[in-house]
């Protein structure tokens, strides 16, 4: 359980500004699509890195294969219904719109001031099918997983988030928005009723964030976890 | 989203005492099996008393009708892998054991030192398909909803408890422990990671009651919460 997110960031919902028209900025072209079982060796990196920032790596034993296993079976549900990650990815030229029958991948920009330097780029290039199409300039930049929840006062499903990350490099560009607001619009288009997820009280930074999109912070509830060998030992109580 | 409980109770997993055995008390029996879609309309007051209980009718709007459709729908999901009721039903004199593929009936039995005097009885009436084979004594006394989640630090999935209620007369009695022992049981049977679910923080009982049950109450995390008017307008963002 995790939430991670970029620092309060300024809104990039401006249509695509070519570069020779904005001479100070040159700009990072974003696309978000639905994960498959060739992103599990990034997921897992950002899962990673996504534990240092929360300072919980004692709590982190997720493996590829484990990944693998849990997020991309053999006979996947349907798309939202279980497990689902979308993954967010970078690159300076901009995407090829592609098909995609259960969720179409949404391009945007956003125009940087300075150019990132990517200490990771190379460990974080995008597997994605169509890289050869446009180059292999993609880059993976974070990721969000979320999946069904189920308000028995709404009577009606909706999504929470597990986790949401932006790699450091790329933070306080409106990324993180895009992330979340992805599911925010897939929830609302489905007509449920929440998006919901939990956030560290010490990050003042995220709280400030997701207020700002809107979300109410909920002071009075407090988590429960059964875990571990506690957890186990009900595998034989005799009921 | 809620989690009320009953107070700590006694243990309960002694083996069915016969009444002559012990006269200084009656036994109850109970039964938790997976609800259907005949027992909506009470599930759907079970909830709008959690509702009451927790001080939150505000945010109840359930129909039973909405409940029908969005836990019961026409194809149903696997058992588990989505929302998941576990009905808990009571009657003095012993259930039969039935058949069920997904999840066979948990029997057990309770000692009372006193009978109950159940003001609701009437309207709690099981509606389950073998009520008449053993009288039209079967009395419903609480749910738990549940559905799975996912840990992406074990790289694995888990269950999140929406919802535990136990009737008020009923409570005191075991029978909240009964009801999340049975998910727990699931979880571990499956090899799933963990159970969570959220608890008010002035709901000292239950709070008492999960930490007697081996939950880990984590101090750090806040919920946030996208609903409303605010998720609708995600509808129309443009991405």
């Amino acid at each position: 359980m995790a939430a991670a997110a970029a620092p309060p960031p300024p809104p990039s919902a401006a249509p695509i500004t070519l570069p020779d028209s904005n001479p100070s900025g040159q700009p990072l072209f974003t696309r978000i699509r639905l994960a498959t079982a060739e992103d599990v060796p990034h997921i897992h990196k950002l899962i990673h890195q996504m534990a240092v920032f929360e300072r919980l790596t004692d709590l982190f034993h997720a493996t590829p294969a484990d990944l693998s296993a849990t997020l991309f079976p053999p006979n996947p549900p349907p798309p939202f219904t279980s497990f689902t990650v979308f993954l967010l990815e970078l690159s300076s030229i901009p995407f090829l719109a592609t098909a995609n029958p259960h969720f179409p991948p949404l391009l945007n920009s956003v125009l940087l001031d300075l150019p990132i330097d990517d200490p990771e780029r190379e460990s974080f290039r995008s597997r994605a099918n169509d890289v050869n199409i446009i180059g292999n300039d993609v880059i993976v930049g974070g990721f969000v997983l979320f999946f069904p929840n189920y308000s028995t006062f709404l009577a009606k499903p909706g999504f929470y988030i597990e986790d949401i990350f932006v790699r450091e490099c790329y933070r306080r560009k409106g990324l993180g928005k895009m992330l979340l607001t992805a599911v925010a619009a897939q929830a609302a288009k489905m007509g449920y009723g929440r998006v919901e997820w939990v956030v560290l009280d010490w990050n003042v930074n995220a709280i400030t964030f997701y207020e700002q999109m809107g979300a109410q912070i909920l002071p009075e509830w407090r988590i429960c976890r059964l875990s571990g060998e506690v957890l186990q030992a009900y595998a034989h109580v005799n009921l």
